[in-house]
């Protein structure tokens, strides 16, 4: 599973953006829609709700074989069995998660500068997650990371890198040039009406720069 | 060290408490007073800052040979080689977590009622933590649990019993009369002035009904 991970189109979650649908649907229809990855982002719930919404979230991920990643939480990643992990910079440590994670999970690290990226790489990172490449109002605290030092950074590290923050419709290619792997998306997907051809639409504008 | 646990001053942090002091500090002076267990509480902070708490406490806990227990979070518990993990209703269930953590390590579980009690000695836990025997500003959703159900769960269950909520200088011997193996204390020690001399006092308090 871990090798040839599909990065292309790597959806992150978060209910505040998807109203009163339920999550497990929306994911439900990103992955018909054609999303190749998915992360689940919960910040201010439960360690019960999150294990609930994830064990009913890797279904689904099964079902369409589709890697599920947890971000930040490691207990939550373990009990449910996920395909990987992804953790920030104020998260637990690339190289302790490593070690307790085991080297068949998929780890992602968030990185914003050169340095970081490197250093994720160097600590057992399979792939960055670079941004925020646009403004987004999803996370409060995101640095934002210029399309230059994109671009720099898929050309020093050697692991996948994938594109995320404020990326959408009308921004993707932007993104996408820059040679990442793939890119990340959140509302430009689970705040539409229609997610599945939010999905599909995104896909479209990216096919001509999959290699 | 499984086995032969002291429960007797069971402490359970909270940096709210203790004002602009040290955790790190203030839990070393209770170790100084005598606590014979401690367990790390932290909510609403990142994973990042939670796991180099615990890092520094696991050493002071080591220097006094007692053992350091993490709520909630198997994660940190896990990465810190904590001696145990202590989960309330709201985090994972008892039985994933004790899969996770291996036999080896203490799981402690909150409960109630009768019922939270009985299933979480049939679920794998060490001990369970009853409460909240007295009104606490600590953890606003803290159910009451009267001395009369304290007393009977105490007798129900095998696995040793620590009484917790809300217990200070002045009602201790009432919650140490119903025959459990110790009580939790959180503000009765971290928010005094002097942190070892109110631990002292109510391990004083306690030793008459020491067996
Ligand atoms: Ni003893």
């Amino acid at each position: 599973m871990k090798n040839n991970i599909d990065y292309s189109l790597y959806l992150v979650t978060d209910r505040e953006v998807i109203g009163n649908r339920n999550i497990i649907s929306c994911v439900e229809e990103a992955l018909i829609g054609g999303v190749t990855i998915v992360q689940i982002r919960e910040k201010n719930t439960s360690t019960k709700n999150f294990y609930n919404i994830a064990i009913k979230i890797k279904e689904v991920t099964d079902k369409y074989k589709v890697p599920l990643i947890i971000n930040d939480r490691l207990d939550i990643a373990l009990a449910i069995n996920a395909d990987g992990l992804h953790v920030g910079q104020s998260d637990m440590p690339t190289e302790v998660v490593r070690q307790l994670l085991g080297p068949d999970k998929i780890l992602g690290v968030s990185a914003a500068t050169m340095e970081e990226a490197l250093k994720a790489q160097r600590d057992g990172a399979d792939y960055i997650g670079v941004g925020a490449v646009f403004p987004t109002s999803n996370k409060n605290d995101a640095r934002i990371v210029s399309l230059d030092l994109l671009r720099n950074i898929k050309k020093e590290v050697k692991i996948p890198v994938v594109a995320i923050g404020g990326i959408n419709q009308r921004n993707i290619v932007k993104a996408m040039e820059t040679g990442v792997d793939g890119v990340a998306v959140i509302s430009a997907i689970l705040s539409k009406e229609n997610i599945a051809d939010a999905a599909r639409n995104l896909k479209k504008k990216w096919q001509p720069y999959h290699l």
